[in-house]
């Protein structure tokens, strides 16, 4: 009777309209303008997109008073400097896949995604929860004054595309293969004589041969730049680069200078946008790749062989790096000793779930 | 050349600190209280803390204007009549499952996940981005004056705690099992009596027998209930909920009366505990299985038969539904096309990688 009588009264009280409680406040909010370099195209609608996502929503939560402009990857900076522009201060933020960086340290790879890493579900667990985000951040902020805020995902690549079927690991020696970073050291070891091509550039030395192989992203952007049309095979999973995370890499001392209020609405809106991007590529991939495979592209998987292959000289580049680069060793020990127990996590419920409605669709359709 | 003079004259103008571009305007914005009626209680705390956390950012970029208070079950609102409450107005918002509502019309239960429904991923993308959204909202202002925001997912949860092992389909006759919704009218039709018991007195009704089995959610949860004490077989996978999505329930009027910007930081801040919640569970249910393993809990994968059978059934009722309910029919037809398409996508890359890096690990461990 008593919860009653309160219901009754909170009922008269509260109702469904906001409540002024207090005098409004004369509080000025500064206007604030922050420049985000992508490193990518605008082409790239999704991954591009993503950043105009937190954009928007930053303007609108702040009554656009906190204005981030997004920039193409080239427009202010080419994309593989989008990280120095950051440290130096050049832009305040950039938008960018960390692995890039991988060339002045293999330690950024942990801020994107490792060969034979976690998937998606897995690293947002990992840097969320599981220390991630403290420990990258910490080696990011000593070794280039960044800090980085999870902005995207691409879920698990695509192999790539292939002008001949790799049917065993032979096949991999002598392959000139678009694929850069760690993936490409680890390729190294099979044979593979890693090209770096723009992607501008890569439809032609396909075409042309110059490259036997191309590494991208998935069917939603791939089938834009046409690999589809000339090379036939397309091959999955992409397990070089884990499940890319895509981060907004803001300058420690921009961000610190931020208002609270707009540092939260960045953070907020950054972590949204993980999600938008990764639910963004599921919604349109499968549509993109029905069209080139009634085009005739095939679709194949590699060998396990392969896989095995690839992962065990993975282990040796891990090893490797490891032992003569004490930041590696640390974010590889704390991000795999992790993984296993998500996986092991992954293996109770949600893979058996996934598995069983995997089957019954493909006996429906 | 005129990019290098332009990126300098750019450092120099544009530190790495805000840019206050334009004198302060003094602009106002109104104290608002929002009161937030949880369906579950403390004790949940990843589940019931997702509201806390929508509640702490909602404050923090709102430089503590918007405050949203959160009340656990039966604090304000018993956890049933969550959605009555926020509809009368009695509380703004509830952070709620949908499926609770089935009785009113099974039509809500597309709020939360469906038996055989969709992944976390995959609802994700069908609510966001093909529509789901837009469909399951015109259903819920039509029918109660509320509008869903996205604000949590469980993971696919775990098939139930059972004193006995189901070995065959004929295991399922007779069992008295606490299992609600749409999910208990399906097992119906195996046999099973489904039972409603309030969360607080299920250890006890499982210790004496009262019931057979039990479903709830997964380990995190689970053990602090304790069932592992009185049921030795956990069973996986949980196929009857889908992967139960959690929603900021909003009364329509008072979302609309709010100021755009408190509007934008609410959907932005429900968004991301979207993620929140579903990472912080992966991050924490192996932990707590593993004690309940070592503990002698024995963990069982229900027979394909079994699977197969409650499927059959699903899609039975189902039929059913939608040959009645013209709502059920629409956003059936709707959410199920979409999944066919998205199980096509994970199983091209997600499942392949997946299932690899699962045997890979379990060789390792």
């Amino acid at each position: 009777m008593e919860r009653r009588t309160f219901l009754r009264k909170a009922s008269a009280a509260g109702a469904a309209v906001p409540v002024v409680a207090a005098p409004a406040i004369l509080h000025a909010q500064p206007v604030v303008r922050w420049r985000v370099a992508s490193s990518f195209p605008k082409t790239l609608d999704t991954i591009y997109g993503a950043a105009e996502v937190v954009s928007r929503r930053v303007a609108a939560m702040t009554d656009g008073k906190f204005q981030i402009s997004v920039h193409a990857a080239g427009e202010l900076v080419p994309a593989p400097q989008v990280l120095d522009a950051v440290q130096q201060g050049t832009v305040e933020a950039g938008h960018t896949a960390l692995s890039a960086y991988f060339g002045k340290d293999p330690t950024w790879a942990f801020g994107m995604g490792m060969p034979y890493g976690m998937n998606s579900r897995q690293y947002t667990a990992w840097w969320l929860h599981l220390g991630g985000e403290k420990l990258f951040n910490e080696y990011a902020n000593r070794a280039a004054g960044v800090t980085a805020i999870l902005c995207g995902n691409t879920g698990a690549p695509m192999g790539g595309w292939f002008r001949r079927e790799i049917q065993s690991v032979d096949d991999l020696n002598g392959l000139k293969f678009r694929i850069g970073g760690l993936a490409g050291v680890v390729m190294t070891r099979l044979g593979v004589t890693p090209q770096m091509i723009a992607g501008g550039e890569i439809y032609t030395a396909l075409e042309r041969g110059t490259v036997d192989a191309v590494e991208w992203i998935g069917p939603h952007d791939d089938e834009k730049l046409g690999f589809h049309r000339v090379a036939k095979f397309y091959y999955t999973p992409g397990m070089m680069k884990g499940s890319p995370a895509i981060q907004m890499v803001a300058n420690a001392k921009a961000l610190a200078a931020l208002p609270p209020e707009y540092r939260e609405c960045l953070t907020t809106a950054c972590h949204e946008a993980n999600t938008y991007m990764l639910s963004k590529y599921d919604a349109s991939n499968m549509t993109a790749l029905k069209r080139m495979l009634a085009g005739g592209v095939q679709l194949r998987q590699f060998p396990k062989a392969v896989l095995d292959a690839c992962h065990k000289a993975t282990q040796e580049v891990y090893a490797e790096l490891s032992a003569r680069n004490a930041d590696f060793k640390k974010l590889h020990d704390h991000h795999f000793a992790a993984q296993t127990e998500l996986i092991a996590w992954s293996r109770v419920v949600e893979n058996p779930y996934d598995d069983y409605m995997a089957g019954t669709t493909a006996r429906r359709s």
